[in-house]
């Protein structure tokens, strides 16, 4: 009974502890947080940072060169091969209906699309499989427009865009295998307005052919002119692939100071599509992992674990950084206790989504719901999910994947786009996300996992 | 046992019940929903509204000529007497050091400011009792400048408002009585950027004196200027405070199949202040409210109380349309079982804010928790706090009071600037607190409280 007292007094304690602390992180952060400078120049005066990019090597520099400021234990590059696709001059996309009236189109090429030019009639899908029903007969020098919208009625819209990206990712593919010229798609996206979303489309052993996004306010006037006659459509895109590039992951470390072998590694992704400024994704994220060391620092916190920030290098089209990454690890035996990844925004943080090896996933989930009180007050929860693109190879290490969750309302009506610059990332959500993501590395260091 | 076995099958029957109707209301709201459209109408259209002006008089035929269009039972305009105050021509306020140089502030007058002119050195303050203790002899003569910033280490922001806005409320007054010829306030906001935040200021048996409010960066441009010696505020307004005119509530209603005597209201505020467009503060909440008859009308759902929407007048200065209406419905003996009032904003739900007589408010509040797993997988949480100043009289009633809980980051990003506009709001955010209130007011209505 004693017993049972004291260690309820210990824990009621160590809350207390906790519970300040994490105050403490609130504080520092919405009053001294850099993130915000930090991301308004990285996505503004660097800007676009697709793998291979003068901008994505001008990131790594630019991020090294801050976390050179913050007092680690080590920074360093780490090298990684990454695919080098160009998009080169601006594509043109236009329709031509029956009576011969035409339209230019706001379209982008999809990563990974062939330079070329394909002018031919439309034929509108909503599914992959109707482009196999349809087959060589149907599909044969035309163009193939992939028109199912964003299912609005997701509370969460990264299912939306998980229920309909396939059109985008492999889609252009789909149509190429049956003689398709090209291919165009709606953009992912649930907001109708002029704004075309790229992102990266795999034609693996299929032809490649000139495959652009429209907006999806084009994509419903393509729809409803289909339905009063047939339409042309023209594209020239002028992309290239050239020779895989030499970039790197930018590392920066806190040594742990009792279990320097257990690693706790924060991380987002340093590259983004070319035709924004990258600010949500990812920039956020990286800024996000940065920030963690930075107030820890800032609050001579000295962590038990070894505390690691990894921005990692081509996410967005090959996941060149993450192979690399998880490969060195696991040669050098490492251990990640936890890894997390910010990878979806700059907004309001509502949570974390963990995610872990069977063998692990029950019991480590069970004690990181201990945390929730703590959490609570913030506006945090915790849910059964996803890691996140850049950590999922480390999976095989039996730590502790967990995404950061903030609110994604707004994500999508940015996302891949033009207007993914630092004007659509609001100062306090952003730090709060960091605040958030700073208080969970600590209770995981502290408690252990 | 049987019978216990048999309420907990019809338990989990109506569970089941609550859950797909509340998704048919997000499905309904998230693709077909007005509000978005409405606010577009009423902050651009109509824009700046506050009581006593043409704006106004005008919101009060367009959201009439909406609610006659949602085939309500009733829709009718409910008088109210509320004051006439005018900005007139825009205020001008400048500042000169020592060395003679000036510079014009980003200024904007106070609600209920008077028109006039002042000249004077500016005193600095951070509190109300700092001005009791300088007294009429620091005073005199003087422009006092409250300069407390909003704490931004709240994790709510309205918490961090309801820290520092009695400077705005009653600082000016407070100043006037020591003899002060003017007052310059801080902005409310956490975000330090050029724009000034007007709102209400309370002289009452004070002598009025030009109040206004400057920028963030304008008052930290002050306060660094004064450190090096004295500056003198010269302060123009051009405002007037007009006869009390008429003006209306406007109250759309369904009346309940089964208890048409006991009524769930809900509403929002029509007025704003006039040098924005009103969008969040509070054209939000009224085309919420709008949206609930709405959406319950496009799903066929017969309440079995009465659903009542009421758009208050007069919030923003005076409570003139909250106190008409909680007389009249005192004076008809009415019991309003249920009032919710969104007045924060059109952001991403969180929740609701429950409140209530001392006497009904345990019980009735652990009823509502029941209804949380319903509520969780929207990311909706229920927590103890304020209803809402229009809904606020209607306490005596012993009825429930609901403040809805939108994400509170940006709310003073915009709160009372030229910058709250249609632009500031996400369509998705709106539609989606649309979609909780709605589904809060099902479950009342369907489980009585």
């Amino acid at each position: 009974m004693i017993f049972v007292l004291l260690s309820l007094y210990i824990n009621a304690q160590e809350q207390t502890q906790d519970a300040l602390f994490i105050k403490n992180i609130y504080n520092q952060v919405l009053t001294e947080a850099a993130c915000y400078d930090w991301l308004t120049d990285l996505s503004t005066d660097i800007g676009g940072r697709l793998a291979g990019s003068e901008g994505a090597d001008a990131a790594v520099l630019f991020t090294k060169s801050i976390m050179d400021t913050l007092g680690l234990d080590k920074v360093s590059l780490q090298e990684c091969t990454v695919p080098h696709w160009e998009r080169g001059a601006a594509e043109m996309v236009s329709a031509t209906l029956q009576n011969g009236s035409s339209k230019s189109l706001n379209a982008t090429a999809l990563g990974n699309s062939p330079g070329g030019k394909a002018k031919a009639e439309i034929v509108e899908v909503f599914t992959l499989e109707e482009v196999e029903k349809l087959g060589r007969r149907g599909i044969e020098g035309k163009i193939v427009f992939f028109n199912r919208p964003m299912d609005p009625t997701q509370i969460r819209t990264f299912n939306a865009y998980g229920g309909a990206v396939d059109q985008r990712g492999r889609g252009p593919a789909m149509a190429s295998r049956f003689g398709a010229v090209g291919t165009v798609v709606r953009s992912m996206t649930t907001k109708t307005d002029n704004v075309p979303h790229t992102g990266v489309t795999i034609f693996g052993e299929d032809p490649p052919t000139p495959a652009v996004a429209v907006s999806t306010m084009d994509a419903d006037w393509l729809s409803a002119e289909l339905k009063k006659g047939k339409v042309e459509i023209s594209i020239e895109t002028h992309c290239q692939t050239l020779p895989d590039k030499m970039s790197h992951n930018v590392i920066g470390e806190i040594v742990g100071s009792t279990y320097p072998e257990k690693i706790i590694l924060v991380g987002g992704h340093l590259d983004s599509w070319d035709i924004g400024g990258g600010a949500h994704d990812d920039g956020s994220g990286c800024v996000h992992a940065m920030q963690v060391l930075h107030t820890l620092k800032a609050l001579n916190y000295e962590p038990r674990h070894t505390i690691r920030c990894v921005l990692f290098m081509n996410e967005e089209n090959g996941l060149g950084g993450a192979t690399a990454y998880a490969e060195a690890s696991n040669k050098k035996g490492e251990f990640h206790m936890a890894a997390l990844e910010s990878d979806a925004g700059g907004f309001t943080p509502r949570g974390f989504s963990v995610d872990g090896d069977n063998s692990i996933f029950a019991e480590k989930f069970k004690a990181m719901t201990d945390w929730l009180p703590l959490l609570e007050p913030f506006g945090l929860s915790l849910s059964k999910g996803g890691g996140g693109a850049d950590i999922n190879p480390l999976k095989s290490q039996k730590g502790v994947l967990i995404g950061f969750r903030p609110d994604s309302q707004r994500y999508f009506d940015f996302h891949h786009t033009a207007d993914d610059t630092i004007e659509a990332v609001n100062q306090r959500e952003l730090e709060m996300g960091a605040a958030a993501i700073t208080s969970l590395i600590y209770l995981i260091d502290t408690h252990g996992l």
